[in-house]
């Protein structure tokens, strides 16, 4: 692109059968663009030969309105870099159209039982924070530079409209990938990229729910899994979680025998942290077999384990078709990849490629192709080896910081995989409060409380994100967060 | 990334507790994964430090078991690259699960609604193959070296979870260029950035319906608006356009008095091509106002007209915030950006951006940060100059050789704009089976029975997309079309 760039034409009507010239028609359309705010200060015009070009009219019209607009100052031309719209007007902003009130006679929107959003801890991005990796120790540069050659080969293949399911090549690495480190049973075929796990929840459920369908959702569990599943006309039915062996299949039975499906994170319960027992899992599979429910298994952040016993995935259990898995990249490398996949029983497939095609019909290719050849050529493997141990490494020294700061008062919860704990606080403790202090002191916790939808059964505590807060700062913000704690007490709060 | 790089490990339970030895437990764990497919033949396997490393072993019982693999035909090893799976193994394919037949007493999945996606006129890419843009002229260089350099610049807060409306510096830049071009009146603020105007509709369609209200189509229309909105609960109403004034609003009062969403192509109806007329804007206008409704414009094509007088947008003519307007680029730069946008009246702000929240959480940054730039720079508005040209010659082109092939059997329909036109065909004609035909000699044309819901008022056409179809390629595919079509009519089909 060697010839200097071009500015935007407004909206300006040419009526040759006008009494008025051209070049007047023009002028008065572009003034009534600037004064509007159609037309910025600073912003840049078409040059008068791509504007005569478009009218299609002789240039001389469009010069003659340019000089007139730039003698009164509506206008300014710089050498070499073309005509802008003044910078020196009053800038008045364009006016947002005002939120008028509703009127009385006009409908409403009809309620949208989705959760809120607005939540102090959630504002911003300190200590603890979490869901959130080491980005300090992203390979950034070999990612860039993988980034760069794809966008530079980007083969026609890659601009056109693609495939429901994604590109085949990463679906073929993630196959491989987990089969062998998450003994999942599938094939390529049944693998489907979406944009994190968050698309890959509103597409299970569209595809699975009837409005007003149920849903067993853990509780506490993760908002995120509920949003999607409620926003998918569902019928959420809470199902209490223990932080020994994980969802309480038996409890959920008593409660809704007959849901449609079941949302769970066995391999490491968001927020307790607890991976669900074995007898648990076998129950909960037969279950869901003779009643006809689906399992909605989320790994969110399997790959994540400090021990050196992993965790088998309840999908490699499923002898009968009824678990869809899904996982994500957001926790391994970062979170605005938007990159996430579903594992699909093959019955499935042709229902879930549809509700896919009609919510936004292919995943970008570009990050696919990127993700697929570091998965193939061993860098993610590696990448993720590097991971545990820096995330064992972060955990301990935030276990030991709070047993230093809370002697035996640190009660921890959560084994020792992904990159979250609990600290769980004594009864009738406030933990919205403390978490809502605790935001103004630059620590993001989340409140344990805040993860229940039933009222019954809360237990208080503190959810922390130990993955991107570096080692070094952990000590400190474990100070900080615990004297919170403890003059809270003191105020016997 | 300097050292080589490393395999996954499969899940193999070691056991200091059995009577086996480590070295054993370990390799009948690698060669049972090998086995049942969990590893597949030539598939890279860990590092003997690294696999000791992870199981918090030494390393002589890891590199005892490797050898014996290796010594019986299992893995072999490759100097300086590690170790593999061997490749001469008999590489049966990962046993995929059978689509088990549903059993009589489990329940099935509910319905789904959505339309059929497999169409042979929609299998391959031929050419007038509808909805596809001039890749051919697309600024490649260009675009590479601005994602390449975005890339290498990955800054930490394009790499966390990001805002659900999208990143600032485009919506500010989109903004500009809406109130410019398009007659948008809007704010950066009122601005959401999706994954193109598929997922636009969808978060329209689940945020403003409840399931079972009615939504307005065109009929003619586009069938992925109909998917979105069937997705999101809606009871659709085929309402008709005509070919002089587009959605025939009276006729839409008439069946459905009181529609939630009204849905409408008004720059550039999909399939026929029709401009609204302003008479019936300002109509569809005051009834939505009068009876509560909204209206999505579906403003897919509009940057590429080929005639001096643009159409400003609907929305721009609203007086009430009824319009929620929707863009996209897939069509002025290419489909797998997968970017496109919504412009929300404010005091439906909050409620998109819950929906949007749900459904996949925010859109990843990089190909955002580099359509800004794009943007502001005047980069894009050079690219749509020259892309209208692009289309307009190639239109000329299409017609000119219908009109050759055909003499005044050719009638065609659609303003010059956009990148397809209809073929209108006799009365009785079967256009599936012409598109059929068509396919099967490499031209991918829609048929414009294909596009109506009600079974009533359909017309036979074909609708034959000039986009991706290079100038040198259009007489000789015109003529291969016609020649079918001649042969449909003799045979008197």
């Amino acid at each position: 692109m060697k010839r200097p760039p071009d500015g935007l034409s407004p909206i300006v009507a040419l009526d040759r059968r006008l009494g008025r010239p051209l070049h007047r028609q023009l002028y008065d359309g572009y003034r009534d663009a600037i004064l509007d705010g159609r037309l910025r200060p600073g912003q840049r015009l078409p040059s008068t030969r791509s504007l005569a070009d478009e009218l299609g009219v002789s240039r001389i019209p469009v010069v003659t309105a340019f000089e007139q607009l730039g003698a009164e100052g509506y206008i300014e031309s710089r050498v070499g870099a073309g005509s802008f719209v003044s910078p020196a007007l009053p800038g008045h902003a364009p006016r947002p159209p005002t939120a008028a009130p509703v009127p009385g006679g006009r409908r409403r929107v009809p309620p949208l039982r989705l959760g809120i959003c607005a939540e102090p801890w959630l504002d911003h991005e300190g200590a603890f924070r979490v869901g959130q990796p080491a980005l300090d120790e992203f390979p950034a540069d070999t990612w860039a530079r993988l980034v760069a050659r794809r966008s530079r080969l980007l083969p026609r293949r890659h601009m056109t409209y693609g495939d429901a399911m994604g590109l085949l090549s990463l679906r073929e690495a993630l196959a491989d990938h987990l089969r062998t480190v998450r003994s999942v049973r599938c094939t390529a075929e049944q693998i489907m990229i979406v944009s994190g796990s968050q698309q890959a929840l509103a597409v299970a459920g569209l595809a699975l729910l009837a409005p007003g369908d149920a849903a067993w959702i853990e509780d506490p569990g993760y908002p995120g899994a509920r949003d999607a599943l409620t926003l998918a006309g569902a019928r959420l039915v809470p199902v209490p979680v223990d932080a020994e062996e994980g969802l309480d299949v038996a409890a959920g039975i008593a409660r809704c025998p007959s849901p449609r499906i079941v949302y769970v994170t066995p391999s490491h319960q968001y927020p307790l942290g607890v991976v669900m027992s074995a007898a648990r899992r076998l129950r909960l599979l037969d279950w869901a077999r003779r009643r006809g429910a689906w399992v909605l298994e989320d790994d969110y952040d399997s790959e994540v384990r400090h021990d050196s016993q992993p965790i088998a995935s309840l999908q490699g259990l499923d002898t009968d078709q009824r678990v869809i898995y899904i996982g994500t990249f957001s926790k391994v490398l970062f979170p605005a990849l938007r990159v996430g996949y579903l594992v699909i029983p093959p019955d499935l497939l042709a229902r879930f490629r549809r509700v896919r095609d009609a919510m936004d019909i292919f995943p970008s290719p570009l990050y696919q192709a990127v993700l697929g050849e570091l998965i193939r050529d061993g860098h993610f493997a590696r990448h993720l080896r590097r991971m545990r141990a820096v995330y064992a490494e972060r955990r301990r020294l935030l276990v030991s910081a709070l047993e230093r700061e809370l002697g035996d008062r640190a009660r921890i919860a959560g084994d020792r995989a992904g990159m979250h704990l609990v600290l769980r606080l004594p009864r009738g403790a406030d933990d919205r409060d403390l978490a809502a202090q605790a935001a103004r002191a630059g620590i993001s916790v989340i409140p344990l409380s805040s993860c229940y939808l039933a009222s019954r059964g809360q237990k208080p505590g503190l959810v922390l994100g130990y993955g991107a807060t570096r080692a070094a700062e952990i000590a400190d913000a474990a100070r900080r967060l615990t004297s919170i704690l403890v003059d809270h007490r003191r105020r016997g709060v």
